[in-house]
This record gives C-alpha cells, structure tokens and sequence, in this order.
C-alpha cells in the first residue's frame, strides 16, 4: 500500500513514521504519522524522525520570526510598544478580552482601527470566549482572529517605514520582503528559495524544513551570534513572552501558555496550524521542531510534552504539570478509562 | 520511514494508502492514509483500497446493526416505537429538541428516566444547540449525549426481555449478547473471535473489518437473503430513517442527514467515531465502508462524498448538493481561496 514520493516535490507529503498510536482497551485504534527534530543553534541535529529536510507551511509557528523586522529596525520602540503589545505580535490568541483590548489599544494609539486589519473574522477558538462574546450579542470582528496582533505589528511596521498601510499584506510589499528575509535569515534559507502560500489570515506563509525551523527558534532564545539589534530584539521577544504567557495563547486550553507558564519562560513555544509546533530552551539553546502530516492536534500536543520530557528539556515536576496534554489515560463520556495515547516517536 | 506492521495485530494500523491531500496553493500542507471498500450484499468486493480485511473499531457505523435485536425481537412493536424513535436509536444526534424531546418522551413511556441511561453527559456536538443550551441555563445530562436513544433502546430491549434494565451494558448481558450476536451474524464473522473495547458511550464496540461492514450494511439495504423477521427490521429501519432524515444526526453540519436527505433516503448512512462511515444504496444492493487512519472527520466527509459519486452511488444533481462536504476550494478567513481538498483514493 506504501506509495513513494520524491522529497520536497508538491504533490504528496514523505512517507513519515507512525508518532501517535491511540488505543481503545487493547487495540490501536488511530494514529498518525509525522516528522521531528531536535537541534541548536548551531545547526546540529540531535535527534530526529521522518523528514526533516521535507518543507512544510510552518504557518503561525513562527509570529516570532514575523515580528523580527517590527522590533530589530526600531519601528516598536518609536510606536512604545509594551510588552504586552509585542506578545500580541507573537500570539495565536483565544480572543479573550485581555487579548483583544491590548489590540485594540495599539490601533487606537496608531490612529488605526479594526477595519486597517486584513486578517478576516473569526469566533474565538476558546470555547468560554466564543459563549461569552455570543452571550454578548457582538459579532466576531477581525480583532478576535487570532492573528490581530501579528497584523497590528505588520501595520506598526508598514507606518514607521511610511509605507502604505494598505500594503502591508503584498508579499513583494516592503513590510512582507522585510519579514520574508528575516525568515530565510535565521532559517539559513535563501530568500528566493522559499515557496509560499496564503495563510489563513491572508499573510504570506513559507514552506520551511523542520530542522530550519528548529534552527531558527533556537537562534531566536540563543542569538549571540546574531547582529546587536537582531539578538537585542530576540531577547526582549522572548522575555516578553516569558513575562506575559497569557497573552501568547489565552488562560485556557493552550499548551503554550502552559509550557510558558510551567517552565517561567525557560522555555519559547508556538504552536502552528495543521500539526506544527516549536519550542526553543534558553541556556541550552535546543529547539525542537514537529509536524503532524495530518494537522492532528491532539498528537502534536503529545508528541510535544512526550519529546520535551524525553530530551530533558522538562523536569519531572514540569512534565507532571503538562501531563494532561499527552492524554495518557483516555476517559469516556460516563467517566470510564477507554484507551490511552501512546507517543512512539 | 515505512514501518511494516502485522495485520490484525493490536499494537499499529497497516500502513494504508494516502486517501485526501489538503493543498494550500501550489503544495500538499497536509495528508490523510486510510482504507475503503465498495461491496454489495454477495460479499463480492466492487473496488477497495488499503486495508479492507484489518479489523477497525467501528464504534458509531453500527447502530442500526445495535439495534436489529430491538426490532427484530417485536421490543419496538410491544412498546409502540414510533419511526422517530426508531430513529433515535440509529442515531448520532445534535440533541435538538426534536431529538431530546423525543428520547425523553420514550424514557417516560417506559417509566424510565435519564437516570437510567448509561452513556454519560456530554455538550451538544452541534454549535448552535450549544450555544442555546448554554444560553438557556441548562447543563448538558446523558439525554443529550449523541447516543442516547441508542441507550434508550437498549433499555426498551431490556425491559422486553425481563432482564435488569441496569445490565443493559453488560457485555456478556442478555443485550449486548443479543447484540454482538446481530452484528457478527450481519457482518459474516464469528461472534467469539469478534474483539471488544468500550464505546465514548460505555457500550461494547466491536473491531469489524471495513468489508465485513460494507457487506452488512449492504444487508441492511437488500435483506432479502435473511430471516423473515430480520429481513422486515432492516426494512423498517431503513423506511424511518428515509422518513426523518434530521433525526439520525441534526439539521446543521451533518453529513449522514444530508446524504439522507437529498437521495430522499436512497442512501442508508452513518459515520462513526474516529473516521469510521458505512453508507448503503437501497436497488444496487451495494455499501461504502470508509476508515481514515487518523480518525479525520474533514477527510472523512471529502472521501466519502467523492466515492458516492465515482461510483455512481450519487447522480451529478445530488453531488453537487453535497459538494461543500468536499471542501474542494477552501477559503481563508476573509473569504480568499488558499487551497483545495483533493480525494486521492
């Protein structure tokens, strides 16, 4: 049944092994394939399963790497963005209202508002914030897409370069060129290679091999190597998260304010859609990269905790205080143990 | 990267053929692998792909199979099942009120309550009926669960039988005994090698391969070789699930109502948890059965969408009916086309 794929073509994903087993009593029931890796800021492959040189969309997983020409040219610093603000830049947010105010308030101070955000609307992704805002009687707006504050960060950057606001979206624009050559920069990717597609928020988003990715996020919370103003603009990015992991993702339901949280900003997680994640440790330097090739989030989630744990990159305190995200024991409906999620990466 | 698994064995799924590419622009962003089967009620195999002979949960698929021993036995007519209820106890429901109400009306005829169905209290799957729940106030209870009219059937079979209505549940019970015999018998398999695990709902689920599915719900549609009494509850089964289409799943966002509803019952189907779907044609006498190894319900809709049409099960009006099932063009938050669904099976 096995079918091969030429690596790196666009028709079809490498054949990737077997990283979540679901099992009912005493049987595998589901699973799902995908690809990892664990590398550091220089480059070193660690350890690794499936395809890793394979590009995929990395998607939001890299708001940080967006962020980079926002803080690095001065533009946050002239516009006195908090860090608050800067987390917003960074987030994948569940809309709550700590989220969409801190958004809110930036475009207000810029002069801009909801309808300069190109993003699209969407209800909250957080259950209890969706049942509020319809309990509310408002209509989601483009502020709750959970990508409000990387689109108010690209507008920020897109009015301290005095280019046209309206613009900031255009891939071959000057605020998405900036972000693109950061991207490539601490992929250690050639600009012009990237492949590229639109992102559900209608940014562009790049087709970018896991270990680049670990690469990058790993260069983003070591970044001594890096020019003054890229490294002091990683540094504050990361302590931003650090100091507010809330904002990132929301006070429920979200594994990077849990990993943020549960480890004081040691370390710098972001989640992306279809089964990507990337978590980076400060002072080891070691960034672990992971796809779901089906997007599965319920496996990347435990792929995630399991690898953290597996690499010492989580004590033991820390992986019993993630430990509900890898869904060891599956519970049902009545409260019966059904099965449990078995990580075998 | 490919592992080779044994079949049947309990610790992996074989390594099936990739069903459904996701596309975001020019590029595969994320697949999902699976198994499918076209039979008719001979047990001749018409078409089939990856691993048809590998027992899968089939969890939900089966409830008509479930609820053969409740008809066939004359519980239904004793106790005046109307053809809604009937409905009910096929079901995966949205817990509507048209389908609440109705369980709760068939618990009172019984002198039963929703204290005594087993299946465990869970949020209407369907947004907008958890959205009113919330907003009325109320917490979900087991009357709610999708499967609580299957529950509530199995306690009418029970109190037929004279048998304590709170060993419904009970694998080895009179019910369930009933019940497994039914599904083994309908199916072709032995009842004794049949192996087991526990339902979302506390029922017993059995794993079936996908043509040992297909060629019972073939049965269903074309009873014709079975007994008398068998022959007539596949009949009356089928007759009220065409009748209350909404019934068997929810007015909203619901596939098998869908397919139900616009071949005005032609086809008989119904999914299951963890990407299982069996659907049947009533004249050809012939049944899809479908398993995404994942358990991805968006691959699931799109792959069973595209083989009722390829293979004719579905005419060119009713496919396009059913066309947004496929998620052929998939749009971005604010409205822009970024890629495709495409059914590779």
């Amino acid at each position: 049944m096995n079918q091969t794929h030429s690596k790196g073509g666009p028709e079809a994903l490498p054949d990737d092994p077997v990283l979540v087993r679901l099992w009912r009593g005493g049987f595998v029931e589901s699973q799902h394939r995908g690809a990892w890796c664990l590398v550091d800021s220089g480059d070193e492959v660690i350890d690794a399963g499936g395809s890793i040189d394979h590009p995929f969309f990395v998607r939001s997983s890299i708001k940080a790497l967006q962020a980079i020409p926002l803080v690095e040219g001065g533009a946050a610093a002239t516009l006195g963005f908090t860090d608050e603000e800067l987390c917003m830049a960074l987030a994948s947010h569940n809309a709550e209202r700590c989220h969409t105010d801190t958004v809110s308030a930036l475009l207000t101070r810029m002069d801009l508002s909801v309808a300069d955000l190109q993003c699209g609307a969407h209800v909250p992704g957080d259950s209890e914030t969706r049942l509020a805002l319809a309990g509310s009687g408002e209509e989601p707006t483009a502020v709750h897409n959970n990508c409000s504050g990387k689109h108010a960060g690209f507008l920020a950057l897109s009015k301290h370069l005095d280019a046209p606001t309206s613009d900031y979206l255009d891939p071959d624009g000057v605020v998405q060129s900036l972000v693109r050559s950061a991207i490539s920069d601490m992929c250690g990717l050639d600009a012009d290679s990237l492949t590229r597609g639109t992102d559900g928020c209608s940014a562009p988003t790049y087709r970018i091999p896991l270990r680049a990715l670990g690469l990058a996020f790993a260069r983003v919370v070591e970044p001594s190597g890096l020019e003054p103003e890229r490294s002091a603009a990683c540094e504050q990015m990361v302590a931003a998260v650090a100091a507010h992991p809330i904002l990132i993702a929301g006070s429920r339901g979200r594994l990077c304010t849990e990993i943020s949280r549960v480890t004081a900003g040691r370390l710098f997680p972001k989640i992306g859609a279809e089964g990507i994640y990337a978590v980076a440790e400060r002072g080891s330097g070691r960034a672990l990269a992971v796809k779901i090739d089906d997007g599965g989030r319920r496996a990347l989630h435990a792929v995630v905790v399991e690898l953290l744990s597996r690499h010492d990159m989580i004590d033991d305190a820390e992986s019993r205080a993630l430990e509900s995200w890898r869904q060891s024991d599956l519970t049902n409906h009545a409260g019966l143990s059904v099965g449990r999620t078995e990580v075998v990466a």
